[in-house]
């Protein structure tokens, strides 16, 4: 079969590999039908993620059909159609029992990463009883992709973790995938304002076509001024920070109201200078986290009575045969106006 | 009558001072019975909180009974025996209708910062109905000024916010009046563990006696290694930091498990760097905040029913007249084992 197989930092090439076989009996090898490329995928490349080695088949993210189960699998038999999560949960450890699925001992976010991933014709899914999902008949397939990370990423670290709740002002900062889905999810619990702050004005018309209700360009520096201008000085009850980065981190840390909540969904890789002398007094609650996906079942629900929209963030459509191409424009997304990027393996 | 009163950093003298009158019809005048000392005090003195000045009579815990009320106060009158809070409660501003006192708009921590304080004869409290508790008959009042400030917020910044529940492993840096109220707190929830960390083995020794499961004196700086052995480098559910300085939050971040709780209880005079580049994977909650006391009518009941015993908290006695003493041993807290001073007015 074909994968897209990482070789190093700043190499990737779309190549022959064997195709995945059941190896434990609580495994399924799916037939990948849709999947997508993540700023992860990009971060990898750079060789950000040393887990990640040479020869890796990327990918957490896609939708399938089971080709075949190991004995000990229940749940899914050869031709469902399946929503592959991007974290691997064995149900059994301690972690998993507490439905932190992302910390499973066994498991957690170990697709493209410790393990061939999804960007291939076929994947090898360990503990499929408990981590892949039914599709229902007439679901959007293509849609579907967008539940295996970026959806319940924005969801779960987002917007449930920042508690989001009925009459509160938002700020989002980052409008990537990963800050519009918490934009999308956000609205599940009626805000009263959702401000979104971006660099990239094309992203923040696009924010506001999903629903924002204002939006701050950041790229002055005065983004933190400008917030609390909009917000009559008061600030905002929750604070999303969806990029990994100190600046953007700042920004939710001096926005937040007595009381409020900041919610860290960007992936970080320096640390950050935390204004305790501050916040101390300020009643606050930060939380961080990768995802649990222990949502995906509530979101299928919500796409499929129509209150979820995740095609809105489908920009560009490509065979699988063509990744390296469709890595090349999301590599480039400013440029090219990429939101995510389905591939098709026909 | 007569009152501690602070004049500019370093100077202190007690003296007379005009006897507090009802100024608003909300007002009650209050004749302290018993009133102590806090760390915040010793900041105070030392110039670290600008909103005093000179002039101000200290003091922000007490019980006593009511001297005066104005037209506006129903729930007290004349000769009713009070606690007072730390924190002054209007009731109606946006902040006192979500519980969050200590942020009341028209109040919050006043008392011996803003207004004059209880470390005197006689203290006006502003708010009375909403900012001060009745005393049950029969109730230990000695134990019952550890009720105004340190038990609610070691239990409600501390042991609330860091959600300790049953069987979990429990690390409180900072073994003084606070931490030690943290600690007796704590125990209503049955953790399997609680680790008292401090320089002082005095303070330890203490811990012991109060419940605290294992102890770890941090003064060769290897307490996260320590701790991490003690809990088979598994981490704790909830790290409670209770000192306020850059080295203790540090310990209390680098110990915690995937999914547990920070609660920061100090008070921070310089901001901390947060290593988001490993928190961020790590599914944390991190709490800050000032006490609400909305917890004293819960404590008064913990402490009726014997669950609660704040008076092993008492180290000395002095007499009201004797205040400027009882600050130099406060001051000497660590020589002098000095736990919390209860000053009387007899």
């Amino acid at each position: 079969m074909k994968a897209l197989v990482y070789h190093g930092p700043g190499n990737r090439a779309y190549e022959e590999k064997p195709k995945p076989q059941v190896q434990d009996t609580t495994d399924a090898v799916v037939k990948i039908t849709k999947t997508t490329i993540c700023g992860t995928d990009l971060h990898i490349m750079k060789g950000d993620v040393p887990t990640v080695t040479d020869g890796r088949t990327l990918g957490h993210e896609g939708v399938g059909i089971i080709e075949e189960v190991g004995e000990g699998v229940s749940n899914f038999k050869k031709g469902d159609p399946v929503l592959i999560s991007c974290i691997t949960a064995c149900g059994k450890c301690d972690n998993c029992k507490k439905q932190m699925y992302s910390h499973c001992e066994n498991g957690g976010w170990i697709l493209g990463n410790t393990i061939d991933g999804t960007q291939a014709e076929y994947v090898r899914i360990p503990y499929a009883d408990t981590s892949l999902y039914h599709i229902p008949e007439g679901a959007d397939k293509e849609a579907l992709v967008m539940l295996s990370d970026i959806l319940p990423t924005g969801f779960e670290v987002g917007v449930l973790n920042g508690k989001v709740k009925p009459g509160d002002v938002v700020a989002i900062v980052g409008a990537g995938p990963i800050g519009l889905a918490a934009l999308l999810t956000a609205q599940f619990y009626s805000p009263a304002e959702i401000i979104m702050v971006d660099l990239d004005d094309n992203r923040l018309e696009a924010s506001k076509e999903f629903g924002a209700t204002k939006t701050v360009n950041s790229s002055d520096g005065n983004a933190i001024d400008k917030i609390m201008e909009l917000t009559n000085n008061k600030g905002v009850d929750v604070s999303i920070e969806a990029v990994g980065i100190p600046t953007t981190f700042d920004i939710c840390q001096n926005i937040i109201k007595a009381g409020g909540h900041i919610a860290n969904v960007g992936v970080h890789g320096q640390s950050v200078d935390l204004k305790l002398e501050e916040l101390w007094v300020h009643n606050i609650t930060m939380t961080t986290g990768l995802v649990d996906t222990y949502t995906i079942p509530m979101l299928m629900k919500t796409l499929d009575s129509g209150q979820l929209e995740p095609e809105q963030l489908i920009t560009h459509h490509f065979e699988l045969d063509n990744i390296m191409e469709a890595y090349d424009t999301f590599g480039n997304a400013a440029e090219e106006k990429a939101l995510k990027i389905i591939l098709e393996n026909k």
